[in-house]
């Protein structure tokens, strides 16, 4: 996606070969209409897949994942992280370790909110290791639903996440895929 | 909010006096037609306003926040409840309680994404005790922002948040305050 490539270069800045500050628009400070263009891209690209639901883990991924849910006339839903003490029916947990932040958490779904007909897309910021791409993939299988793919805004393609998910047979679609990256350069995957 | 208090009529609980689950369309899984709904609702009632940023606090209010942001045409930033360890810059921190999760958490903020310019718009989903307002607001006011007023997209009219807020001489704007709940009974304020 050219317009968020073009805003990547222009504001975004890759601390080293890992570590890409995306936060002046994407998941500290949020450009809207930039989100908005990325939740139509998102939906344009899984127009023919008969998504029922989209799936996002909090936070980041709820901006673009609320307007990619928009688009394609669908619910979203929301994995939490941490179960707020009123969140207490019937729930389905799986756990999932964070590599940016060192620490394990229970993603959590309540399962009345997917049914085994849906057909999920799960949409997040990022997607590096895919820890919390396969753990939401876990929890919508446990529901019985059917994952139809995996959207990530930008993904490091040089980890291990975007392969791995392909490998496993799971769709993968990113709008911003980073081929490599360090002090002062940020290089995308041709299309 | 007709449409909203409507919606809550017919898909929220209240479980007891306190507690109002509207978790099937607001904060676990989120109807993005409604929250558009809400969103231009803000922007018609803040139009006036010279807003520059809306502001939010992970992870519920983003929704509702980034269709108000977009309706706005400004910048939405999310005042995080957890510190990446990306998140090194000069930050600004406020402590705050939580008592639908009873813990403590440090609300932060970015110093570079609040300029002492800024008109700011405090958006979250549920107005109750006031701590996450008041804990956002100082925080903004750290920054040098004005604080232009808060909106809650469901406000506990009951709890003593939205008088606090008044009375501290804020505008808030509650698209959906509730007067009394309890079993089965959900009564709204008159607009």
């Amino acid at each position: 996606m050219e317009l968020l490539k073009q805003r990547i270069l222009k504001d975004g800045k890759a601390l080293n070969e890992q570590v890409l500050m995306v936060d002046s628009f994407l998941n500290h400070q949020v450009d809207p209409r930039l989100m908005q263009e990325v939740g139509r891209e998102f939906a344009r690209r899984f127009a023919g897949d008969g998504v029922t639901k989209v799936v996002t883990i909090e936070s980041s991924g709820i901006a673009p994942a609320a307007m990619t849910a928009l688009s394609l006339g669908v619910d979203m839903v929301i994995l939490k992280k941490s179960v707020s003490s009123i969140l207490c029916e019937d729930i389905l947990q799986t756990e999932v370790f964070s590599f940016t932040k060192q620490k394990t958490y229970q993603l959590t779904l309540k399962r009345r909110f997917l049914a085994p007909e849906d057909r999920v897309l799960v949409i997040d910021d990022f997607l590096a290791n895919g820890e919390a791409a396969f753990g939401a993939i876990r929890l919508l299988e446990q529901a019985g639903a059917l994952v139809v793919g995996v959207g990530a805004v930008i993904a490091k393609a040089f980890q291990p996440g975007m392969e791995k998910l392909r490998e496993a047979g799971y769709r993968v679609e990113a709008l911003a895929p980073v081929k490599r990256m360090g002090e002062g350069l940020i290089e995308f995957l041709e299309d």
